[in-house]
């Protein structure tokens, strides 16, 4: 019984680290899109979105049984209970992926982003990938050393998507509104998808130590 | 000792429907601040803020210590595991009503809204805090009867919310780039105000009857 518990719970874990690659795979796959205006690949990310969404769906559904079932104690509780809430995190970080894609399919044949914007968007697209590959290591390892890199990339994520208002606001912008808006709603993807992945971490802490990292 | 958990469960609601109350106040102050250009008002929210982000930290404590020490089972383990989350969700809210008094401050003396966009976002405003005051009857009847009525009205502000690109990219917008950011941004806090209270009265539905609303 004990035995087949520890087999669910590093099932739970797998699936989790499983979501973590799929989220960041999908940001990959939906910033090239963006950059090279590629609708095949905008495309698939819309579609494969539902496999994330199912993932979720079965990690919270493991994990109430297992809660319901073997009445789980200290760290294995923790590690019970917060994993849905980082399904959950990690489903967000999926439908950022699909928003974006989303937005290069609506405005196809049309580029979204003007030449001056890309290379702040392909920026902050690496610094959230590798937030998500740091939350797929904190899970992993159950551990919580990467917490200080990983809220420093965040907070570099959250000053890029900050100092973009200076750029439309300030500078000379001639795209018009449509297209100040759509680099607003797109940078925030990146800023939130980054903000999830640390949430992700912060559990992580949580589930190691019983202290929710502040 | 049970009667000590049984109350301390129900501190733990009351604190709970109390920050739901806290943030609805919040974002009709802001919201308030917002269409009449009140920087006192604004000032006022911002400083406040900080209350619910205390009440936040209080909650998680409190459940973590009811689940460490008390291992309650079935409804009541639901509920000490659903604290936590919309406590978190609950200190979100707060988050955005006191963006929409910071985006008045840093605007003023100027205006953030053209006349035209003010009936909409009171609009926006009505329904986001009348959602925010069914979270908190959902927390305080412990019952899921208001998920139907609560995910119309939610999804109403989420119509309005995407029916401001329109406004913005298809008609005459003269009031320039920075208004149209800044619009779509405070938006975009009605909006997401409406989706935390929504995981509110759906966690209700999972603390009642063990499954997860979809």
């Amino acid at each position: 019984m004990r035995d087949s518990f520890r087999h669910r719970l590093d099932d739970l874990v797998a699936s989790l680290v499983n979501m973590s690659d799929l989220a960041a795979a999908a940001m990959r796959d939906a910033t090239t899109a963006l950059l090279t205006n590629g609708l095949g690949v905008a495309e698939r990310v819309i579609a494969d979105d539902r496999i994330v969404d199912m993932a979720r769906s079965a990690c919270e559904s493991d994990a109430h049984l297992l809660l319901a079932l073997q009445a789980p104690v200290a760290g294995d509780l923790r590690l019970v209970i917060a994993a849905p809430h980082s399904a959950e995190s990690l489903e967000r970080m999926g439908d950022l992926a699909q928003h974006v894609a989303e937005t290069v399919r609506r405005r196809f044949p049309r580029e979204v982003l003007p030449p001056v914007l890309r290379p702040r968007f392909s920026h902050m697209a690496d610094i959230a990938i590798d937030l998500a590959h740091g939350a797929a290591e904190a899970l992993r390892t159950r551990s919580s050393g990467l917490t200080s890199s990983v809220s420093d990339a965040d907070e570099e994520l959250n000053d890029l998507h900050r100092s973009l208002f200076a750029v439309l606001e300030y500078q000379d912008w001639s795209y018009g509104v449509g297209a100040a808006v759509d680099a607003v709603r797109l940078s925030q993807c990146y800023e939130r998808f980054g903000d999830h992945a640390l949430s992700i971490v912060r559990r992580a802490t949580f589930v190691e130590t019983g202290v929710m990292a502040s």
